[in-house]
C-alpha cells in the first residue's frame, strides 16, 4: 500500500525552531500562550517564569502540556539568565513589571512580544489617567508595534518590540474600523457597549472575583474612572479613520470564564445600506482565516469563540443606524492567539499555525 | 407582662379582603404573582388558570404557597366561570391570549391588570410590526392605564384595565425619564444596552433555551426585527419628554435565571454636570420605596436586585456624556412585583404591600 | 367596613423584645442570620461585629435590613463592651474564635448560641483531628445543647449554650437517623455522599474559591483528612442509634452558590419494604414544619430548598438497599436558619417565627 | 537552511484514508465524533445524517470543521444509500434507531461502532427492565465486542460490531476494575456516587433540560427506576472479577455543561494499604496513554477533563474502606473520544491519534 501524505502535514516541516522565553507564565493569558506553543512546530520554550508555580513542571499545570517534558517554571531572575539561549520573549505579567522589563530585553538585543499594556497607546500623557503610572521608556513608544494583525499586518514582521492588542480593545476596534475605513460613517460619537467573561481581569485572589461574587452576577465597571483600553480603542480607529473618533466604551463582567461581546452603535452618513455595510464587512474580512462574518448579528455567539482564536463579526443597518456585534475569546484572539499570530509572522511561520484545529 | 404591639403589624389590619382570579398561573410571570399574592394579606386567590397544572394544587408548585390550602389549577373555562366571585383578574398570558380574552372580562364588569403587552402601547399600528398581530381591540386602547407606577401613580387607583409595563420597558424608561423630565438632554439617540436573563424569555420548552445552549453563551437578540419593547420605552418617554424621543434599544441574552441591566447612553444639554445628574435622580427617586439610588453606577448590580422588587439606578457624566445604569429582577419590578404595587394602589392599600420583606 | 383582623398577624403581637447581639455579622452565615433577624418581631439586634465592614451600616451591607436603621457593624471589641444589653449572643466566627470568646460570654451571664464547630462535639480528643486545635474549654462541651431541632428540640429551651449544627451534619443526620431511631438498618457501614454550594466554604478571599477555579468544576474533597463534619454525624446518629454508627462521607464542591444535597446508602434489616420506610419518615417528620417529605427521592432537589428554611427528604429502597436523599440550604437550615429555629424555641416564640414568607 | 522533519509529524503519513458513514450527527456525540474526526487524518467522512439539520453543511454547525467542505448533513435514507462507499459506520443515534438500523448495516458487510446503548449487554432479559424495549436482534449480542479501551484493547481490532461504552459505565467500571482484577476487594456492595453534567442526557427540546430548570440545581435522578448504565458496569466488573458483583448506584444531575465525577465506596480485604491501592491503579494505568493518575483524588476534577479524551482517577484508604474518584468528559472519554480510540484500533491507526492536542 502507498503512503499518502496528507495536506495537513505540510507546515509540520518547518525551516527552524525558534527559542522562546515566556515571562509570566502562571496568568490566564500566560498560560494560553504556553498551551498554544506546546502544539506549536516551530517554537521551543526556553523557560517560562512563575512566582507561583517555580519549580513546578509545566506540564503539570498547563493542559495537554507533555510535550514540554520537565521543563519547569524558574524565577524571573533565573530566566533573565537564559535570555543568550532566546531569540524572542513574551512578556505576559501585569503593565508595570513589563515596562520595567522589557527595556533590558531590547538592550539585550531580543525582540520582545507584550502581551501587557505598557506600549499599546503611542501618546505616553495618556498612561497616568489610564494605568495609573508615568511611562518611564517613552522613547520605546514610537518603536513599538501594534499588533493588531489583521489591520496592520505589514509591520508586524520586522517588529523588534511587538505590542499585542489588549482584548476589548480588539474586539472593538475590530468591530468598527471596516466602516471608518471605507468612511461610512458620520462623524458622531461611537457608542460600544462590551461584556467580558472573568479570565479577562486576570488571576487574582480577590473576594471580588470570588465565585460567590460574580455567579448571578451581571454589572458595569470602570464607567466614572475609565477603562484604560478606550484610548487604545481611540488610538486604532483614528489611525485608520485618519480623523479624529469619539468613542464611548462601557465594560460589563459577565458571569462566565471566557469570551468578550461587543454591541456597537454608530451612525452612518446618509444613504448608507445593508448592501454597503456587507460589502465592507466581505471586502475587509473576507478572506481573513481568523475572522467569522456571521450572516446576522444575532448569531454572533460567545459559546461560538470560546476556546477558538477567531473574531466573529455582523452588523445590521436600520437608517442611519448602524449595528455591529464581534465576539472573541479574551484569552485567545483577545491575547495569546493573536499573539501567536503575531509571532508566527515575526519568525516567518504561516500565519495561522498553530492555531487551527485539524490544520497541522 | 404588657402586649408590645409592633410597628410592623399595622398593614395587616386590611379593611376587606379582595379576591383576584390569575389567568396564566404557570409562567413565571403568574407563578411570581402567586407567590407574592400568597403572602398578601389584602388579596384572596379565588382561582388560577394553568393547562399545563390543571387539576394540581398551587401549593404543591408555587414556593410556600402552603395558604392555598387545596386550592388547585383549574382551566381557562373553568377560570371564567368563577368570575362572579371576584373583582380583579391578573392576566399572564401570551399577548394574543390576553388581547382575546381581556374584553371579555371587562364587559362582565371586572377590572383587570394585564401583565402581557397586548394594551401597552397607544398607537394600534405598532402592533403588527412588533407583536405580529393586528390589534383587535383598539377601542380599548386609548383607556388602558400604563402602569409604570412611579411616573403614572395617581393614573391607578381608577384603572379599570391596567396595561403591566415590560420589564426592559421599565429598566430602561425609569434610567432615562429623570434627565428628560428635568430636559437635561440633548435631542440625540438615546442608546440603551440591555441584558435579561432567562425567565425574561417565558417559560418554554425549546432547544432555544435549554441549558445546553444558554450556559456559556451571552448574545445580542432582536437587532434586525427590533423587540416590542422598544415602542414602549419611546412612548413613555416622549409622553414624559413631550417631544419626539428616538431611541436605539439593544437586548442581550444573559446566562442566568434573572435580572435585567440597562446600561444608557444619553447626550447633555451643554453645561450639565454631575450636580444636576444627582440631583435630577434624587428629586424625582429620592422619595420612592422601591427606587434604590446608588452612589455610583458601578454598584448597580444584578445580584442586588434578584429576587427583590426594587428597581436600583445610578448615573454618571463626563463631558455631555450622560451614562445611567439601572437593574430590576424581570420576574419582579419588571412583572409580577410592579404588577401587585399597582393592584395595591387599586384596591387602596399600601404600595410596598406584600412586597417588602420585614415589612408586615 | 368593618376591621377585619388576619390570623396572620397572629404572631406579630409579641410578649418582648429580646436582645441580640452577633459576633461575626459579615460571613455569608452572619448576613444570612442578620437578615432573618431583621425580619423577626422578637428580636432586637443590639450590637453586630465585623472586621471588614466596621463602621459601615447593616442596612447597606445586608439585603433589605432598613430596619436596622443606622445601626452600624463594630469591632469585637466595641461589640464585647455592649453585653449588658443582651440577652443573647450569636457567634458566627471562625472556631477559633468561637472557642476563645464564647467562655467570656457565658461568664457574663449571657446566653450563647454558637454557629461554628468548636461546642459540637462531646469527646474533646476529636477536635485536634478534625478542627486542628486542642480544645481549651472542655469543660463546657458537656454543658453544650446540640441544637439539631427535630431531633432534640425539648433540650434547646433552657440552653445557656446552644451548639448550632453543621451544614452537612443537619443535612446527613436528619436523612439517617429516622431509620435508625426505627430500628430498621443493618449494622453495617453507612455511605454518605453529599455536595454542597460554595457558600458553605464561609466568605474567603482565596484563588481556590475564585468563580475561575470553582465554574464548570465538580470534585471531591476532604477524603484523606476526613471532614469535620463526619464525626458530627456520626456522634447524632450514635446518640440516636444508642449503638456504634460506622459513618463513610464524602463531601464534594458544587458549582453554585447554595444548597447541600446528600445521598445516602444503607443496608436494611432483612424484611424492611417501601411502606416500613415511608412509615418511618411520616411518622418522624411528618408534623414537622420546617421538613418537607417529598413523595420520591429523584424530587428533592437543590432547586427546592436554596432561600428556603427547609429540609427536604425522601427515600426508596430496593431489596435491601436503602437511597434516602436529602436537601437543604446551607446557610439557612445548615446555618441561619435552623439557629433562628433554635433561638425561637430558647425565647418562648412560636418556633418558625420570621422564617416562613407569608406567616407573619 | 536545511528541513527539519519534526517527530510532531509521524502520524500524518498514514497508510490509507478511511470512509466512515455517521448516523446521527446532530446529536452531542455526533457531533463531537464528526469534530474528532475533522481533525484526523486517517478517516474521511463519506456521510452524515440529520433529521434536524438536512441539507445544511456540517462546517456550518460542528466547530472548526472546515475540513468538510460543502459536505452537507443528509437524512438517513439518503445515508443508507451511500454504505457501499463505506468501510465502517458510526451510530450515534437513540439506542432504539441504533438496534433497527445496525443489523441492516452489518448484513452489508459494513463494520459498525455503536454509541448507543442496543449491543452492550450480553443479556438480553436486561433490556426490557433498563432501556424499555424488547431486543430484537439477540443474535448480535454475543459477537458485539465491548469497547472499554482500556480493558479489552485485544478484543478491539478484529471487531464487526462494536458496542462503546456508556459514559458513566466507563468512568465506573474504569474506577473499580483495577482493584477487583488485583483481588484486594471484599466481597460487599460497590457504592458508586456519580454526577453528570447536562450533556450526557442527550439533545431534548424539553423544559426538563431548559435553563430554567438545571441552573442553580442539583439532583438525584433513576434511583427507583435504576439507570441503564447499572448492568452495564456490573456486567464489565463481574467479567473483570470472574465473580458476581454488587453495584448500588447513584446518578446526579449538575449545572455544568460536560464532565461526569464518579466516587465509589469499597470495601477491601483486609491488610490491604495506600501502597497496594497505588500499586494497583499504577500497574493496569501507568502505562495508558489516555489514564492519568492524579496523586489524590482530591486531585481529580472535572475541570481538569472536559474537553479532553482522558479519564483521570485516584484512590484512598482509610482501614478497610476504599474511595476511588474518577473523572471524564462525557462526550469525549465517555462517548465520541473513546469512539475514535476504539476506531483507531479498528483500522491500525495508533491508538490516540486524533484525540492529544499538539500530537500530530
Amino acid at each position: 500500500m502507498p503512503l499518502v501524505l496528507l495536506g495537513a502535514c505540510t507546515y509540520t516541516r518547518v525551516m527552524q525552531t525558534v527559542s522562546i522565553g515566556v515571562i509570566g507564565g502562571s496568568g490566564y493569558s500566560g498560560m494560553e500562550l504556553l498551551r498554544l506553543l506546546s502544539g506549536h512546530p516551530g517554537f521551543r520554550v526556553a523557560f517560562a517564569t512563575s512566582d507561583r508555580w517555580e519549580g513546578k513542571r509545566l506540564r503539570d499545570k498547563i493542559r495537554d502540556a507533555q510535550r514540554f517534558g520537565d521543563l519547569a517554571f524558574c524565577s524571573v531572575e533565573a530566566g533573565l539568565q537564559q535570555l543568550q539561549q532566546c531569540q524572542v520573549v513574551a512578556m505576559a505579567t501585569p503593565s508595570e513589571t513589563s515596562l520595567s522589563t522589557l527595556p533590558l530585553l531590547l538592550k539585550g538585543g531580543l525582540r520582545v512580544i507584550d502581551l501587557a499594556g505598557s506600549f499599546r497607546l503611542k501618546d505616553a500623557s495618556l498612561y497616568p489617567p489610564f494605568y495609573a503610572f508615568e511611562h518611564s521608556a517613552k522613547a520605546l513608544l514610537e518603536q513599538a508595534v501594534y499588533g493588531l494583525t489583521e489591520w496592520f499586518r505589514s509591520d508586524i514582521p520586522q517588529a523588534t518590540l511587538l505590542a499585542n492588542p489588549g482584548c476589548y480593545a480588539t474586539a472593538a476596534a475590530m468591530a468598527v474600523a471596516p466602516f471608518l475605513k471605507k468612511q461610512l460613517l458620520a462623524e458622531d460619537t461611537l457608542v460600544i457597549n462590551a461584556a467580558s467573561g472573568i479570565s479577562g481581569a486576570g488571576r487574582k485572589a480577590t473576594e471580588e472575583y470570588g465565585y460567590m461574587e460574580i455567579e448571578g452576577d451581571f454589572r458595569a465597571y470602570r464607567l466614572r474612572r475609565p477603562h484604560q483600553h478606550r484610548p487604545e480603542i481611540t488610538q486604532t480607529l483614528e489611525r485608520i479613520a485618519q480623523r479624529p473618533v469619539d468613542v464611548a466604551f462601557f465594560p460589563h463582567l459577565l458571569p462566565m470564564k471566557r469570551g468578550i461581546l461587543c454591541t456597537v452603535f454608530a451612525k452612518t452618513k446618509a444613504g448608507i445600506n445593508q448592501a454597503h455595510i456587507e460589502e465592507a464587512l466581505g471586502e475587509v474580512y473576507g478572506g481573513e482565516p481568523l475572522v467569522e462574518i456571521c450572516p446576522t448579528p444575532e448569531e454572533v455567539r460567545i459559546a461560538s469563540v470560546a476556546h477558538r482564536p477567531h473574531l466573529q463579526i455582523a452588523a445590521c443597518i436600520e437608517g442611519n443606524k448602524l449595528t455591529v456585534v464581534s465576539a472573541l475569546d479574551n484569552l485567545l484572539k483577545g491575547a495569546a492567539g493573536q499573539a501567536l499570530q503575531n509571532l508566527n509572522l515575526m519568525f516567518g511561520y504561516p500565519e495561522t499555525l498553530g492555531l487551527l484545529y485539524g490544520e497541522k
